[in-house]
């Protein structure tokens, strides 16, 4: 697809000269995620307000062009990435905290704020906003929210679809529209506000949204431990759940992370443990220290070499930019990355855990892990040179045999980054064929003429 | 609709000679729920299993008739009622525990499983199932899941929705289909849990379903504070979340609850105060001991007139006891009620509660209210004879001040009892013309023939 100078020019009439562009050095900036995927778009359209996405779309569907919408681009399945060329819609214009009600605990925003911006300023006022995905310093909650972004807090505070409570959005047909409520509660007809959330950016154009925000924790308390071996590592965070424990977060890191991480950062990590678990607690201060020390007992019981408390909040954030550093510093190991975020049950991490080990002996593969241990949400990455044909061949079954490993122990293939266009060949493993029919027609209520985001989630 | 003696001998071929019924005197048992109107069906099935409901279903697509599930049929809007006649598919045999996994924090359940039940199950097992509808002694949790159920505990834990991972359900047409995961995460499709949830029975038939738990707090501290007027306990609180507090439970009843209640029940309630709030706190001992005193401090803070600390758990039993026997006990002013559920910001109880008391004053009606104060969810009462025409016009219209009056405030029509029929002509008064027609859009992909519950949430 190209559209034409005379499309472009309607576009410009609709967000402003200032606001378009066809340059190619620009549309190669706005043709990747964190994927590395390129596809160039056509153009690229910056777009102020609901009503100006309304008329892109509306042009769209007169003129027979794609829109693709983006946030930051940070996505790791290819969410963002123009497959089809088309129009990029970037909400990075739209980036301003509407209101924060200390009253109501909610907030409204535009879709382009930067989640990390956005939880510094409710942290100011004294409240929280959950979820935290790696990419928080980055990626806007407009993205989060179309992809249902997770995170290290998810396994307390569960996931973006559960602060969600209502969205003002533009449909695929350029009609705005609002779903869900500005309240605790709400039940009047049907569910469109999850609906639209974890849709991938396929049946609607986020313009704003009310998010539910939590009074900040008094206090939070971090500690490590480090294990000889994974296994031991995934044995502890199946007995902390089975204790009926619930902290902040457990995430955990294996040899080959904590290396490659430590390399970049040097923080004092421990280059020897065959895994570390980063483990928080949150509540009053009382609440935190009694976690603290039951985390303590488990972790000692379970085999620990060694356990660290962060002595102070400076300790505390070198350990979460450590964690956040991993998936970015892994390209230490290879040019090209395939990453997965395959979920399973708590109780099977260490099934899984042996399995990955397996594979890693049998195929001779760079595989790196990490992740959110306490949601049972492992990142497997294996870092390759896609240029050599028979390493890429190797990693993609490698993957598939994960995948079904995966289901067979009751997962599933994506806890947080979405299917995207990297597994769209996998998702008939997950989902039935009458359960993806039925997705398609909901597609086809919003999107009659697949105009939002085509050639993603559902393999053709 | 009369439904042939061919069809209802098919049905029985289905669902066994002994689980149909077309009895008179039967089917005046499955034709009202808690809104009392009444329509009696043409027959009751009453399936074993899955695939029973399926041969069901797709009996009805080929022979046209309707299909309306029913739970324990104490619904507050007419989800259940046949108001087209119809099968009423009743899912009370299908009331097992499938299984309750301690390790992984899920439970399997089917339909048919009395809420109560559950939680009596789940909490012998040191889990906690939060979604507590005043009804849990009697409703069921697939009419819970499929109405999205609310409860006291709501305002701390959210609503069902929040605890539904993943659903085995039955698509209008026939089709068994599985929804969601059973981990912590997952995001693989768009989200027709959630899309199912809450859809007052109209989109699918529930089947089974996997529910989040919770660990079991270690402690609960329950108070009551009188107030002379209900504006001081709206005032109060409106207070406790501004102080960034979010109790277990923080219910009201305003005088005329207090008084119906006591009259029956016997317990000791303060007669003479204007409001009434119950609240509680969970979590550890400490954690409960901090809480009981900032709610202490607050209250005396906000005039209240007298606070008493709940000294056993059988009197904080009682002091639920009270609150789950309001609805049922206001009978004694009139046979006739119309029962609202408004949601306002919590921020804005205060002004609700001055207009509710202005209502009164005005019309002479008797208005009761009470409700989870703290979601701003107040159930709003008016008890009357409906034979009376002049009385029934009047509590009509002054349902729409009410309704208008809601929205005005930020409000939502229904925080937890679902549209059904009674507020069908309400729905376009919150949702726009362009939300319904896609809503309308998904209720014909699932349902292409209109054969499951007709004649509920959409105004023809």
């Amino acid at each position: 697809m190209t559209i034409s100078n005379a499309t472009f020019t309607k576009l410009e009439a609709i967000a402003g000269r200032d606001h378009c562009t066809c340059k190619k050095e620009d549309l190669a900036c706005y043709g990747y995620d964190a994927t590395a995927r390129m596809h160039l778009p056509d153009a690229v359209v910056f777009p102020e307000n609901a009503r100006q996405i309304s008329s892109i779309l509306e042009l769209a569907n007169a003129e027979k062009f794609f829109v693709i919408p983006r946030g930051a681009g940070s996505g790791m399945t290819g969410g963002a990435v123009p497959v089809r060329g088309g129009v990029v819609l970037a909400t990075s214009r739209m980036n301003n905290i509407i209101s924060i009600d200390t009253d109501n605990l909610i907030a409204d925003t535009q879709p382009g704020v930067i989640t990390g911006h956005f939880h510094v300023a409710v942290e100011k006022m004294g409240l929280f906003y959950p979820p935290d995905p790696a990419s928080s310093d980055f990626s806007t909650l407009g993205g989060n929210v179309a992809e249902c972004a997770g995170g290290p807090r998810a396994v307390k505070y569960g996931v973006t679809r559960d602060y969600v409570l209502g969205l003002e959005a533009v449909l695929p047909t350029g009609e705005i529209i609002h779903t869900g409520v500005r309240t605790a509660k709400g039940v009047v007809g049907y569910d469109l506000t999850r609906l639209i959330t974890g849709s991938e950016g396929t049946l609607a154009v986020i313009s704003a949204m009310t998010l539910k925000l939590l009074p900040l924790p008094e206090a939070v308390g971090t500690m490590t431990a480090s294990f000889d071996r994974m296994e031991d590592a995934a044995d502890t965070v199946s007995e902390i759940i089975r204790q009926s424990m619930i902290p902040r977060n457990i995430e955990f890191m294996d040899n080959a992370s904590i290396q490659c991480v430590e390399t970049q950062l040097k923080i004092g990590l421990p280059v020897n443990a065959g895994a570390l678990l980063i483990m928080a607690v949150d509540g009053s201060h009382s609440e935190v220290a009694d976690g603290m020390e039951k985390l303590r007992t488990v972790c000692e019981k379970m085999r620990a070499t060694e356990i660290r408390v962060a002595q102070s909040s400076q300790e505390a954030q070198n350990l979460w930019r450590a964690r956040k550093a991993i998936s970015p510093a892994l390209f230490k190991y290879g040019p090209d990355k395939i990453n997965e975020d395959i979920v399973v049950p708590r109780s099977k991490i260490p099934d899984m855990v042996r399995r990955i080990k397996a594979l890693k002996d049998e195929t001779g593969l760079t595989i790196v892990a990490f992740g959110h241990a306490g949601d049972g949400n492992i990142h497997f990455n294996i870092m390759l040179d896609r240029r050599n044909p028979e390493v890429l061949k190797l990693a993609e079954k490698t993957i598939e045999t994960l995948f079904d490993y995966t289901l067979e122990l009751g997962g599933t293939i994506s806890g947080e980054h979405g299917v995207g266009i990297t597994k769209m060949a996998f998702i008939n493993r997950e989902i039935g064929p009458v359960e993806l029919l039925l997705m398609k027609k909901i597609k086809t209520v919003f999107d009659p003429n697949d105009i939002l985001n085509p050639g993603k989630i559902f393999p053709v």
